[in-house]
């Protein structure tokens, strides 16, 4: 099975949620990534379909949002 | 591990939620309740700190709301 991704920018609603996901699905099978530092990634969160953070990208390709931490507008700044 | 529990209430987005939490977490360990039929637990899922579905509670009592079906007050009707 391919990762999912979870992708973040590290709000608390973030943390907690990244934790949580963590420990249902296992570290080893989710890629974590914090579009706050790792800027270049936004574009490809975007495109995923990814509106707001914390959400994860499964390997199916559909992305499930999860609580809400940011926009992905307040994330580019 | 103790079970998380999956609050939904048969809206498209519930059906589509459920279907990547079980193929992330697995089917031996969630709990899956429909309460807009099992509408006893309307106040369980409430309690727990569900506002809207579909909605994951963790073992550490934690909740996930997951994209956005319908709120608590919609299913109540």
């Amino acid at each position: 099975m391919s990762k999912s991704v979870f992708y973040h920018a590290g709000c608390p609603v973030c943390v907690s949620a990244e934790h949580e996901v963590i420990n249902l699905i296992g570290a080893e099978k989710v890629e974590v990534v914090h579009i706050g530092e790792d800027r270049k990634r936004i574009d490809e969160a975007e495109n995923a379909g990814v509106k707001s953070v914390p959400a994860l990208v499964t390997p199916n390709g559909n992305v499930l949002h999860i609580n809400f931490g940011a926009s992905i507008a307040d994330v580019r700044g």
